[in-house]
């Protein structure tokens, strides 16, 4: 285990602490782009309730509206011209992750020089990452990404249908306000979606991850314990403040690090689900839900004791060791089971995906990220056809 | 669940790490004062190859050395002292907790206007927390108090034998490089009473922290679970580099926050065990060791279910509810038999502690951290009686 680890992100969590927001915005600049996504904001009330904390501490309010869920490149480049001709100096997310994901970007893309796809990932040729941003305030409205607590961002070239992430230290938020009453409006299919998200962030290290991490182990199967319990909660009742609170402090930390840090573990599945997300614009965690437990049947078969770990301990299937193929698969069907209880489509077709371009979809992947043979990279690297199989087995 | 977190210091983990030091000291200062302990680095080796490394760097090095096991408020006054009169603009901790703790507080003292005892948590009138410190680099040599990653310092006075604390923003190391060589040499009984330390400090939130915190609580289990599985082998074998490595990123996960985060814990046993370990001088964690299951014993009558929950997600033991006092008391005898079994004393009169001065232990520990009933905050609250009781119950 080897790793270099920092997150500066400072975190006020709490139902009300929404009420701070102009008050940590006023440390860090004067003129606000407030940075949101369709309408949902506004009807809550949410977005009005910022307005005012921001002006009662004298922060000048920009707007910056329309984010897509799959937030496009050339929505980043609106942002960060509006930033620059509006003189903002600092950015301020109000939203879900396809939020917070474009006004990290915008916050970045305002002292960058040249195209802002030039940071992604993906990029071969050139590519360089942001050294410096406008300070960013993250207040989410869903529980789900993680990003407000992280520095990575997702990003749709809406030219060419690539859907590539970025993460740079200069992209960490400030601070987060991170409000569970603020997703207390939050539709079921969306809550549901955010719980998958959640989970799959965990999953994705748990099982990609190197050998030899099982603090971080206990600590993905405590995410995934308690999005699974409080989860369900979340969704049949969604003015449960606890179980919002519950549910999003577990989405803050899948993805803050402290779960990943040390694994050095790719994303598959997440790769395999942007793209399917950048050619349909389905919800991200509705395609998680598909691909996740179609990719765990897949990866199962070279990894099996760590998914008998999984279905021991998250959901006491008494494992007969070395090798219980029938415990693996039965986590595994529970996973999925669980899943579809809170509402989640696990078939492609429920999320109206058929199978004419799966070959388009793996090509797609596997060009955003792959290593020296052209494989995406996890555990196992997946060939194109890898991909395919996988898809295909859940049509 | 209300809280604000933020903890910036940025780890470096992994074996061999420590050859970064003089690259990291060298961005933060050019004239470091080097705080350690004992001659255990110096024998080690671990000495040499710090300052090979930091004059390899351009960094000088200033000497302060001989931080007693549990530091003094005027080997602090002593360090501050040399810093200043030769100028050092940074401090590097290289030892176990106290040379950290120590260091820590020298780096405050140097700005600080008075005494710094002045600091310290249990001062009523006039007391000051620092605001401003040198910058702080940790390099521990041994897994046990965490204090690599976090703000806290423990200081004994050594007039008046009062043992308290203070933490303070500007005290977070900004760098802890953390490698798990430089525990190899650790004799067995310091490894057994770090792990100890370790998880008492995850004790603590777990059951004196407020309800409906169900993440923390998986997270404080998994650093208990994977302590236990990883600390017999490093005491069994010191050289175990993998046992080493995975005690020890426990050992920082289990007070960096991460696990405490929201659970506004006080730490009772902490407090009591400073007190004893002020009179006596004996090692924190075998302190620790002896007090922590006598203090769970009368801690479990008024708040059983958690004690439950316990003894079934540590021990496996099948628990019937609501309540289920034989498998309270079993997951607390287990958790006792654990502690033996690496090593660690469970009685007072294995670390040389009569019953002579029982009210006299009570009453400081009292006077250092008490609420308006002058009772030491925990769940539940103690009387001094009940402090003398849960003593009395392991002589």
């Amino acid at each position: 285990m080897k790793f270099t680890y920092q997150n500066p992100t400072q975190i006020i969590f709490g139902a009300g602490t929404i009420s701070q927001l102009g008050e940590v915005v006023s440390a860090n600049g004067k003129k606000a782009l407030l940075v949101t996504g369709g309408g949902s904001v506004k009807r809550s009330g949410t977005f009005e309730r910022a307005v005012s904390s921001l002006n009662a501490a004298g922060v000048s309010v920009v707007e910056c509206s329309g984010i897509e869920p799959n937030p496009r490149l050339s929505t980043v480049v609106r942002g960060a011209e509006i930033a620059r001709s509006e003189g903002c100096d600092v950015v301020v997310a109000l939203g879900g992750g396809s939020t917070m994901d474009a006004a990290k970007v915008i916050a970045a893309a305002v002292f960058y020089d040249g195209d802002p796809w030039n940071m992604m990932f993906h990029v071969q040729e050139n590519r360089k990452l942001p050294e410096r941003a406008l300070p960013i305030i993250t207040v989410p409205t869903l529980a789900a990404t993680g990003s407000e607590m992280n520095a990575g961002a997702v990003i749709t070239d809406d030219k060419t249908t690539v859907k590539s992430f970025v993460s740079a230290k200069c992209m960490y938020p400030r601070v987060a306000i991170v409000d569970p009453e603020l997703t207390v409006s939050v539709p079921k299919d969306q809550t549901a979606f955010g719980i998958c998200d959640l989970i799959t962030h965990v999953t994705e290290s748990y099982f990609n991850g190197v050998d030899g991490t099982p603090l971080q182990d206990r600590f993905a199967e405590g995410v995934i314990l308690t999005a699974m319990e409080w989860g369900p909660k979340a969704v049949a009742d969604g003015r449960d403040l606890e179980a919002r609170a519950q549910v999003q402090w577990a989405s803050v930390v899948a993805l803050n690090g402290w779960v990943q840090v040390g694994t050095l573990a790719a994303f598959p599945v997440h790769m395999i689900e942007h793209t399917l997300s950048a050619h349909h614009d389905i919800p991200h965690g509705a395609g998680l839900a598909v691909v996740n437990p179609a990719w765990m049947r897949f990866a199962a078969r070279s990894n099996p004791a760590r998914f008998a770990q999984f279905a021991e301990r998250i959901f006491n299937i008494s494992v007969r060791y070395p090798l219980d193929t029938e415990a693996v698969a039965e986590g595994i069907n529970r996973f999925e089971a669980f899943l579809r209880s809170i509402g989640c489509p696990t078939r492609l077709s429920q999320v109206g995906i058929g199978d004419a371009l799966l070959e388009r979809y793996a090509h797609d992947t596997v060009l955003v990220a792959h290593d020296a043979e052209g494989h995406l990279p996890g555990r196992p690297s997946m060939s194109e056809s890898d991909i395919v199989e996988v898809l295909r087995s859940v049509l």
